[in-house]
């Protein structure tokens, strides 16, 4: 079930507020089997006090068991039906390091790699060359230029980088060119229908091109190609829900997510603090505010149990800044699961709490995994959060008479 | 997923009787965040007494954040998705007005509007005509013949009617005739295909007449025709669940809507008591029995807290009579919540009680919004709960082997 289908169709406009925060990876695990996870570990008075006024739930980011990346993980947040809605490698990949995809475009991720004097792969990810060596290979690859196709080569880390064609009809249905094994030269580009055979002839001009560039290299002497994929077709926040969205994030991953949904990206912010700055400063231009907060991730990929405990009580200490815009709903959740004993993203269900006047409290005292377990949302997936939202904020009309 | 899939394969028969009592719009809010709704408010000793032996859940009428109208909040309940079957607004405006529509039937919502001498709409409501001057209007308009096409009139409220038009090979996609606006006149009725086009026919020929006919009127002097539809092809509870049902209901809205599941419509009381006499009175002629209890959501509607609270203990007090009975499975659920604090049908998961001897009681000490949080059926959305009816009327074979 795609719940925009109805959203497209039910959402009235109004002067409510809409604000969710979305702290990274913020389900975890206790340490010992039977202890306490991160979250309910942190003192954090302020969504407890929030928990106690809204109703609680744990948001199952795709279907139970499945673990996603930030991808699917923000997809499902904002709607989006993860399973249907698929971001290309290439396409995340330029997302991910803040290139703003246009309708015309065909990402690809790209490795340096290196091939013998017979052109046969020795080193799939060129020895996985240092990005302080790799990054000015890439931008040298910018003087690259195919008929009749723009192209962007950006550097990413390390072995990899990313090239954009643009172009009219380009198709992003072109076959991997690595192999995935040594011995053997990359293969031709190859499109699959017509307007995908126009992107794989650009790809081997820019490949031949740019392995005449990268030949007198030791390491990065040659190049693979992976992941094409044009910008994913997502409806926009304003066609399927009515919403002005503003996107107020630090990384460039997140704000690229926000924007393929349609998102405004606002303010430069650096830290939690500035973010709320923009939130306050922003808060009069829009409907609904996406505000994303990485650290609890990343701890959590670092494995520090601690760490995560400490950027959760930051994340607490926030909540009262936002609180005093009194948004008409205020959601906190998070877009997976992120344990420190795992150092991964796992498939867990992620606390969600929703505060609004009609939202239903349920009996919950604190916001934490076991507490949500009681809570008044139950257990759902993610991609109904913002029919939940919209209906809290009055911007949904009834379905049938 | 569609329930009725399997169901249609796996149902058997025996001589079980499910009974579901249905309390529209039984959901709702406290008066003040962290008090109790008006169902947990009320005294209904009967309806706790049950809930000890059965066993509770919350239903999701169509997915969360939905609130529904009657025709999707009851077809969930009656285990049809209510996303995939969709009761066209003629087709509902008939039935809840009590006219059986058949298969060879588009039912359409008509408006009395004024033009003035160039044609062009001047009010599209006819000056909210009042019901007793328009009714006599639209019984005139039964004189209109239409060639090759039976045609029924009948009045509804102020300046709605509904016409039917009956005969063979008849399309409901005509598109709209109200423009929707003043200063241009009612649009021709347009097919979009060949079927639809011959119903268009019929509708031309119906507003040429008509129109003559009201000329002379002050105020009604011409008409708009809107959401033309046939009656939704329902299979029926006899075809997907083996089951012979009836329907006990006061109001013709939902006598409509269980007779378009294939329901057979029983009795003619007028008040809960006399509906509890018709099930006795035909306990034996049937495998289900769908009880509608319409006053929970009229008081809800009204945002009278202490009436639905009043009207809640109303329908507790039924309840022996049923038990009595004493059917192998019952059910009290509502269609969807309307909380008084609303003053309307909201997305809010409904109270769902089941009881039956083998339904796994739960450790739920009453039945009320919070209480059914910890219930043993969670929280689903109410398609399946004729799957769990059945199931428990050990009326479900095995799926598999």
């Amino acid at each position: 079930m795609d719940p925009q289908q109805l959203t497209r169709e039910l959402h009235v406009k109004n002067d409510s507020k809409i604000v969710m925060l979305v702290a990274d990876g913020l389900g975890g695990l206790p340490q010992e089997s039977g202890g306490k996870t991160e979250l309910e570990t942190a003192r954090t008075p302020n969504l407890d006090a929030l928990a106690r006024r809204g109703v609680l739930g744990s948001t199952i980011p795709v279907f139970p068991g499945i673990a996603p990346g930030s991808g699917p993980g923000h997809l499902g947040l904002f709607g989006y039906d993860p399973v249907k809605y698929l971001i290309g490698r290439g396409a995340l990949e330029a997302t991910g390091i803040g290139f703003e995809l246009t309708a015309r475009d065909v990402a690809v991720r790209c490795n340096f790699c290196t091939v013998d004097a017979a052109g046969n792969i020795t080193d799939r990810r060129a020895g996985r060359i240092a990005s302080d060596q790799s990054a000015p290979l890439a931008i040298k690859l910018r003087q690259v230029k195919v008929d009749g196709v723009e192209v962007f080569v950006e550097p990413v880390q390390e072995h990899r980088f990313v090239v954009v064609f643009r172009g009219e009809g380009l198709g992003d249905k072109v076959a991997d060119t690595d192999p995935q094994k040594t011995g053997v030269p990359p293969r031709a580009p190859k499109g699959a229908d017509a307007a995908s055979e126009k992107t794989a002839k650009a790809a081997a001009q820019f490949f031949h091109k740019a392995t005449a560039m990268l030949s007198t290299e030791e390491k990065a002497n040659s190049m693979t190609m992976r992941g094409f994929s044009a910008r994913p077709a997502l409806p926009s926040y304003e066609e399927v829900y009515g919403l002005r969205a503003a996107a107020i994030a630090v990384y460039p991953m997140y704000k690229g997510l926000a924007s393929l949904a349609g998102m405004k990206v606002i303010g430069a912010a650096k830290s939690l603090d500035e973010q709320i700055d923009v939130l306050e400063k922003h808060w009069n231009d829009f409907d609904f505010f996406f505000l994303h907060f990485k650290y609890t991730d990343s701890t959590g990929e670092d494995g520090d149990f601690d760490a995560k405990v400490q950027r959760t009580e930051e994340f607490d200490a926030a909540i009262p800044r936002v609180e005093k815009l009194n948004p008409t709903v205020l959601i906190v959740t998070g877009d997976h699961s992120t344990p420190s004993a795992m150092r991964s993203h796992s498939w867990h269900p992620v606390p969600t709490l929703l505060a609004s006047n009609v939202c239903r409290t349920d009996a919950c005292e604190s916001f934490g995994e076991a507490e949500c377990l009681r809570g008044g949302l139950g257990q759902f997936k993610a991609k109904y959060l913002m029919t939940l939202a919209l209906a809290n904020a009055g911007r949904l009309g009834k379905y049938g008479a």
